[in-house]
């Protein structure tokens, strides 16, 4: 087993199947892999089975901080799922790069940065100091599909 | 002829003028070629003439969705003409590889992903399934220059 | 004294202190290095000390265009500060490449790139027309870190 993958068990983590996106007739890849680069499509927070994962809303009205920091870790695992499918293992991921963090901010809310890490996290307790740091950016959006609180895109470097 | 340009050509299709931006002093390129990289500037839509195509708004206010998705196709015309400008020729773009689109969203619309498949169509129709293929994120944003409803950023592959 | 360097100093322009970003625990880095590149995180603009610089708002509400134009302006020197902390001397930049430039926009306030401009413009007068153009996007977004009213990401080529 990889070691990331065997880490992922170690903490109890499940990735979750791929998104099946009610209503979107989808006309890009969540992971664009070209080179040595993975491009990371947007993702929101899914449940075990795919499905968008709640609660949904703004944050700091309909979703707390405390919640949108879990649904960013829940991205985080939405990622590894996308990448896991495309790459066939998690190791091959050598450098995270760019992260890209949205919040669905009410208004008057900008406490954005502690909801991204979230993922940063997360991120950082799989792949460590060195290939899991990242360039980030956290900031609060008018709207996200689904109405969900937190979507990230990302930049990872790969190996073949 | 290049073989995206023969295609646009049967789609009776025809590339914009270099926007004017009336008011805007330019201090950036449209697409920044460097290396194996050309990086894209957020377009938004133009008439043929070069100037900011209507309709103007927000979408799911003064912009119906199916409108936005109109403009969205129109950002990829927008595009596609600025790499012609830089690269001589389309063809030359090898790989789609990483698409943001953002939406001049109204309170309460988050229907973004829709909105944004006007750009990701064109491109796949363009390019085909293996070239044309993106990561994308499409969201929603509190403003966007000369209230445009759509704006588009990327970043492809190109070849000498 | 490298070239970039003395242009500040001849500008009479000093780079500022790291951010302390109070209440923030950090989990990226303000600058990822790998490769030829530098990815570099959503920076705000600081005062000499590292700490946020005001006035903070919304840009046509609490902050006025021109306020926001001078922010983008303290924004490029605390990006300068990220990359000097970060690759020692600010001539290992060889190219600036994606710029993306955000701005805390209040309700109908769309003048976007102007107030972006205060970062390009700064970039360009260093870096000059080939290294320090830039791909951009200007947008307006709905809240950011510590309500600031400008903060801009970006990517640019390194060498060793």
């Amino acid at each position: 087993m990889s070691r990331i993958e065997a880490k992922l068990e170690a903490m109890g983590l499940a990735l979750p199947e791929q998104t099946v996106s009610p209503g979107m007739k989808l006309r890009f890849k969540w992971v664009r892999v070209h080179g040595n680069r993975a491009y990371v499509s947007g993702h929101g927070p899914l449940n075990p089975d795919g499905t968008v994962a709640g609660p949904l809303g703004k944050v700091g009205q309909e979703v707390t901080p405390e919640q949108a920091y879990q649904s960013a870790r829940l991205v985080a695992l939405a990622v590894l799922g996308s990448l896991k499918r495309e790459l066939g293992d998690l190791d091959r991921v050598t450098a995270w790069l760019r992260v890209f963090g949205m919040v669905n901010a009410a208004p008057g809310f900008n406490q954005t940065p502690p909801v991204i890490n979230g993922f940063s996290d997360l991120i950082m307790e799989l792949y460590g100091d060195e290939a899991g740091t990242h360039a980030r950016s956290a900031v609060g959006v008018a709207a996200l599909p689904f109405n969900i609180p937190v979507e990230i895109e990302a930049e990872v470097e790969i190996k073949g």
